[in-house]
């Protein structure tokens, strides 16, 4: 008999996934040129050329039985190593291989974090707007997720976190920068967080632990970097994706490093592929771990989507939109010019726009725009947005 | 808090890969050509050239985007679609893209094809030996194992089925060609099967899903072919990994064909989609899809594991040892020559020779050996066998 339950789960498709098939087949009516399509977090740029010709030389000279063959479950040892290095050069931490646990990409990054640390029944915090698969990634593992509603600018409401903190919370997701906002956490903001979450610590006599979901490190602005959060509280498992820095989405790579001063640090690695045994994940492919592992500190030429940031910021800013200008991620957040996002994006769509209302995103009035796009399909949308503008509203 | 039910795993690491561990140490004090080791299923033999040439042609001449990019949680249309059509033409099924889900390998598709077609407390019948990691694939869906004890030359014991069926079961896991007995299920032992389980559907008023564990399917002997499963019976769930028939046990890739006229036969891809979502697996990655979507119908250079096979059976049967003979995988199961394996396979230690005793596959008695290696080291580990048998058993 089919498991009804994940049959009832096959109704509630993705909005985005809906809104990118939409785009998909409107371009093939009308012309690809003629539909403005944000929908999708798809990198548009290709990976590091330092990548191909990594991989290009593994298969060309590697033996195949040695690149092809079974990885450890917690990964390649040499390949985690290399993460570890990376990561102690760049924020100066500590880690050894034994912290570091390879996974397909965030998804499996998250969804091994937040089953190593919480039991079913246990609740975890996060924080809107969110991306929407949280809800799979948080209750997947048998946990309940708890939103804290948007503070100013998108950083974190720390009155509402407070009020939303209990004892039952053993975990909290936060994700900077962020999608959808493109907000990245302030210096101040994960230092308060931090002290929160200690004092909560000591307060409730259990661990709570601090996921960190940082699949945008690398696609900051301004000549910013991301405040490594890990730096900030011992009890973090920073979640990594290869997916947009090396533009590698579909290759399902990333991992989870466990602060070594954390609780149990050696036992994260080993109980995440205890994990794996259960949901026949077992390890990302060897070739692209030991792909990987020779352009850590490679990423693809990103500048493409600061270029199209400012464009866009300047373009809603000037049209009349309210909208936090993006300090990373390839994402902007503006309110939608009616309460309603859905109906807005609706009323879009007539322009063949392909905004994602926020609704799924916890934080309902606003809209995001994926500008992993061409900065010529920016220029070409602007106009666009301000006819729609213009005509629906008057602005 | 570390989760304490994930933290008491670590405890039952799997006696193959402590076996395997030993066997790697052992060789770096001895020298490699001094340790006898028969301990792991990695394949031997170097992927089919056509799929490194596949590969170097998609790395040097495909667009990165397209060649990285997220693939659909379903696994690539075309590659759906090449997956189906070579399904069809070798075994006359009528398979569309839409009945095949892409996988992480056998594990994957395994573990996602249980959680498809049961709900926890339900039962999951397989028969001994099996696999080990049986346990955690079925027991990480909320599912109890039962296991059928083996038949006459480990062929299914029917009698012992019909005892095991009960109106919880709603899913039989098979293995055929077998791990680690070698041994491929008949025509007439698959005809019964699905006799008995077509029958106990109508009395149960419920599906009861064959769920079909297929990585040795390519390596059969004698020039024979393994009957296909699906052929006999309409509710099975064809689980597949490259990882044996094309050497990539690293490369985590596999599918699950569900048969077309199963119950709800569309829409068991779908909700293997959504258990991803959960389990953070997503897909396998996009290159390596589209890789061996154009070798489908291609395999390594498999015949040193019928070498193997036949030096093997002949020398133990000579010495002594009662052994099926191993219609295909590259492993042998003989009986051991005192009742406890694990004290058997101690003493084998001795003479360097690294053999798996059988308890883990739920058959206690016997010793497997995965004869992955080179026909070199079979030959010089016979003189070994021989003397180990007389010097310990006598023979």
């Amino acid at each position: 008999m089919i498991n009804t339950s994940y049959k009832a789960m096959l109704g509630g498709k993705s909005v985005i996934r809906q809104l990118s098939e939409y785009a998909t087949a409107r371009k093939a009516q009308v012309g690809a040129d003629h539909v403005y399509d944000f929908s999708l977090g798809n990198p548009s740029v290709p990976t590091a050329p330092e990548f191909t010709e990594a991989m290009l030389d593994l298969y060309a000279h590697d033996d195949p039985v040695a690149l092809h063959g079974y990885s450890p479950s917690l990964g390649i040892t040499q390949v985690r190593e290399a993460v570890a290095a990376s990561l102690n050069q760049r924020f100066g931490m500590n880690y050894t291989y034994e912290h570091i646990f390879m996974t397909s990409g965030a998804a499996g990054a998250l969804s091994h974090a937040l089953r190593a640390v919480t039991k079913p029944g246990d609740e975890v915090v996060t924080f809107a707007p969110y991306f929407p698969e949280y809800h799979p990634y948080v209750e997947g593992t048998g946990a309940i997720l708890r939103v804290v509603e948007p503070g100013e600018h998108f950083q974190i409401n720390f009155d509402a976190l407070e009020r939303t903190l209990n004892p039952n919370v053993t975990a909290v997701l936060i994700n900077t920068p962020n999608n959808p906002s493109g907000v990245v956490y302030s210096d101040a903001t994960l230092t308060k967080l931090a002290a929160i979450l200690s004092a909560k610590q000591t307060e409730y006599g259990h661990d709570i632990f601090l996921i960190s979901d940082e699949p945008y490190r690398e696609i900051v602005f301004d000549g910013q970097n991301q405040p490594y959060p890990s730096k900030y509280y011992a009890n973090t498992l920073s979640c990594y994706s290869f997916s947009k820095s090396l533009s590698l989405p579909g290759e399902r790579i990333g991992y989870v490093a466990a602060h070594p001063q954390c609780t149990d640090a050696l036992l994260i690695a080993p109980i995440c592929g205890q994990i794996s045994r259960g949901t026949g994940h077992n390890c990302p492919p060897s070739s692209i771990q030991l792909g990987v592992a020779r352009v850590l500190d490679k990423t693809s030429d990103l500048r493409v989507y600061e270029t199209n940031m400012n464009l866009l910021y300047d373009a809603l800013t000037d049209i009349g939109f309210s909208v936090e200008r993006p300090g990373g991620t390839f994402y902007i957040f503006p309110k939608a010019l009616e309460a309603d996002a859905n109906a807005f994006c609706m009323k879009a769509k007539d322009y063949d726009l392909i905004l994602v209302p926020s609704d799924s995103f916890g934080c309902p009035g606003y809209f995001r725009m994926a500008y992993c796009t061409t900065t010529e399909l920016v220029e070409r949308t602007i106009p666009v947005l301000r006819k729609f503008a213009h005509e629906q509203y008057g602005l």
